[in-house]
């Protein structure tokens, strides 16, 4: 017999990981509810036509195909066949493909619910996407994003809520050492422009968002290679190494800016974020302004977010932006929105690396009941109906196998407390209640063991 | 441009939906953890050597096939392609497949991690599965399954803790009217040596387990043309129509099985079930012994369990029984096991269709701020800072439009409370709060308000 595997990059999820993934996903939910945000789910199995083209030639690439049920091969063209043209033939034979994100599901939901949609609209999804990637090191075929969106209107208050509920969301998982990096895409329009980078805004984009990566010289290299002229580069790099407070650093660009023919918008457009992160009677903590953040996907108009945690080998674990016509490529121009995403299994491993994840989180059941014989199991199992009627997840020892065996399997399933039943407690109604990480034990009876729960 | 839509057989779950379905998970959820059973994940792609020949041909052909990433064409013998056999290539191009249940993901999770997992182990699964059949009233090609298992032990106890979670799911749930079923597949083997239906077994239990649907004459009919004789369908039916409490109908049966040469294991193990809720405290009400229950999964070898709601028009919302070699298929053999599943779809069903989903389970967003203008938005920004801190979920209107748009988005959302802000408010301290459902509203303070909510 063959030995069960499971595919390439992906994960089983076990009672301990899942434990910690729980808590993670717990938190982020409870701020998005308290935010207001509203839960989505849509399919794992979308029309191929709905996804490609959305994520570029590369992520067409990267989508898993659905065979077509029955005989798919009945009406594919023979010479196609015979070419063995695979690239050819894949949309022949395959009509529906695995969600690749979050954002392209949400887009086409919005079109197609738009007249029972109550806007603006606040969603948040929680569920895994699936990508085609070479697996490595926090790579995964399958994994869970967990978005935020608001759409339907184009309020500057949205971009400061999203800055609250990462604030609120690091809180409760104890992150202390993070930063949330903003900037915004009419910044680095201006910057394209004060750099003489008409038509070549995105090999500027691509190389300055490297710069933490490789460094000063290596992004000025790959500019000259692109066609950068000297002068250029320094304007660049006086602003990239302006050093100062966020309010400083906008001065300084505004003052730079003033020059160009673009407007402003980018730069009110921050500066009413922070004022309104005031309103609420929030600071800038942990807020930076990053003019070298620049995030690849096209959509992005307005503001665009991403949170680091500093100190740990994966730091990056969230971002987001301002989108003005996501929903356009489905039918439904002109609605502007701002949404972010966390990314679980990053959150998870630098949580991890960090040691982060409080105990408590990890205990299932509280109390094991352990018996000696078949008289002190039946015994117990009034026992246990009086510890889940006052609701303490608990269990019974199923078997009649020896004490220590249930106690190793208590300890094993990490369960805080065990009761032992045998005759002589049967008779007293004394039940040895024990810690099972200090090893105490009392005798007590069943109402003052409840009592310790309270 | 072509209007988006989505996979047959497949759903968006919208905000509403969605607070339904987490009513129902919660409180599934819930019990599942306060009976001491930890959560696992499986990957939604699994190989296709895994799943196939697990669920029979039927359930082959149901698989939906994940297509080879890059060249998948390549290796693919020509004449093959030619002689475009669909059957015949779905292997060559496909190695991965989306699970079609939560039970065989399960019992590979249970082999592969055999040496690290203390048994008994007690697992919940909460996923979708897959399946390509033709979409149908309440038959989806996506929906959720909900399973809870424990495996590595042949005690009684844990079916009568099955039992026990259906009831307090149900009693969460404020279903009331319906049945727990039960048989045992000894008592069925019984049944089958007493009407000689050696080696047409199966037509005997398919037949049977029609009898609600299509009544006795018909059940006799079938079986006449299977080769049953009238003394064995006068016997079966006897048996059958026999009325009377659980007990009275296990001493029935028992009597009459005395003549077999099958042992009593089934009955046996069915009193001891109905004695061991006992022990819990807890009464047979809902429990009932359905000799004709059958249930077409071959894998169970004990007993078996389904659960219908009464009264409504699709019944049967839960089942499962005991297997004693479910992780055989993938070398290990001799682990037993018990386990149910509850169908959420039909449960959300029924529930819609007994109007049992409470209100309060809708409220999303407790309190929306709305305001006059600029400055009392701004003012409003504190005061929601303040319910937020108070736990409180609520949002602001992000916009500033007409008073009564704001309002209407309360009512379309169901959000209870709206605060009004304006100048006279601000001015005052004394803010606005009115109760959406009735209409009341009262001129309170922040403080007064973040009372009404403790």
């Amino acid at each position: 017999m063959e030995k069960p595997t499971l595919p390439k990059g992906t994960r089983d999820f076990g009672p301990a990981q899942m434990a910690k993934r729980q808590f993670i996903l717990e938190n982020i939910k409870k701020v998005f509810q308290k935010y207001g945000f509203q839960p989505l789910e849509t399919p794992a199995m979308e029309n191929l036509t709905t996804l490609t083209g959305k994520y570029g030639e590369e992520g067409d690439q990267l989508l898993f195909k659905v065979l077509n049920s029955g005989d798919f091969l009945k009406d594919v063209d023979a010479e196609k066949l015979e070419s063995k043209n695979s690239k050819g033939i894949a949309f022949d034979i395959s009509e529906k493909g695995l969600r690749y994100d979050l954002t392209v599901p949400f887009a086409r939901y919005v079109v197609m619910n738009r007249h029972e949609i109550t806007f603006p609209f606040k969603r948040y999804q929680i569920q895994p996407v699936w990508r085609g990637d070479r697996p490595a090191k926090s790579r995964y075929r399958e994994f869970y994003q967990c978005d935020a969106d608001v759409v339907g209107t184009d309020s500057l208050l949205c971009e400061a809520e999203i800055v609250l509920m990462i604030k609120e969301v690091f809180k409760r998982l104890r992150i202390e050492d993070y930063s949330i990096k903003i900037n915004h895409r009419a910044i680095l329009s201006s910057l394209a422009e004060l750099c003489e980078a008409k038509g070549n805004e995105s090999s500027l984009f691509v190389a300055i968002d490297k710069l933490d990566k490789i460094g000063e010289e290596n992004v000025k290299e790959e500019l000259r290679g692109r066609g950068f002229s000297e002068t250029s580069l320094i304007t660049l790099f006086e602003i990239l190494n302006f050093k100062g407070s966020t309010q400083q650093k906008l001065e300084f660009i505004s003052r730079k800016f003033s020059n160009t023919t673009s407007e402003q918008k980018g730069i009110t457009d921050f500066k009413e974020v922070l004022n309104l992160l005031n309103g609420y009677g929030a600071n800038e903590a942990h807020v930076e302004f990053d003019i070298a953040l620049a995030r690849g996907l096209s959509y992005y108009t307005g503001c665009i977010f991403e949170v680091k945690i500093n100190n740990v080998s994966i730091g990056s674990v969230s971002g987001g932006g301002r989108y003005d016509n996501l929903t356009g490529v489905f039918g439904l121009p002109g609605v502007s929105g701002v949404g972010f995403s966390f990314g679980v299994d990053r959150l998870y491993d630098a949580m991890e690396e960090l040691k982060l994840f409080p105990q408590e989180a990890q205990i299932s059941t509280q109390v094991l009941i352990a018996h000696f014989d078949e008289d002190s199991k039946r015994y117990g199992l009034k026992m246990l109906q009086a510890l889940r009627d006052n609701s303490i997840a608990s269990e019974i020892y199923p078997d009649s196998v020896k004490i220590q065996k249930q106690l190793d399997f208590a300890n094993k399933k990490m369960v805080p407390y065990t009761i032992v039943i045998g005759s002589e407690e049967m008779k007293s109604g004394l039940l040895a209640f024990k810690n099972m990480k200090t090893g105490e034990q009392q005798k007590l009876t069943i109402e003052k063991i409840l009592d310790t729960f309270k």
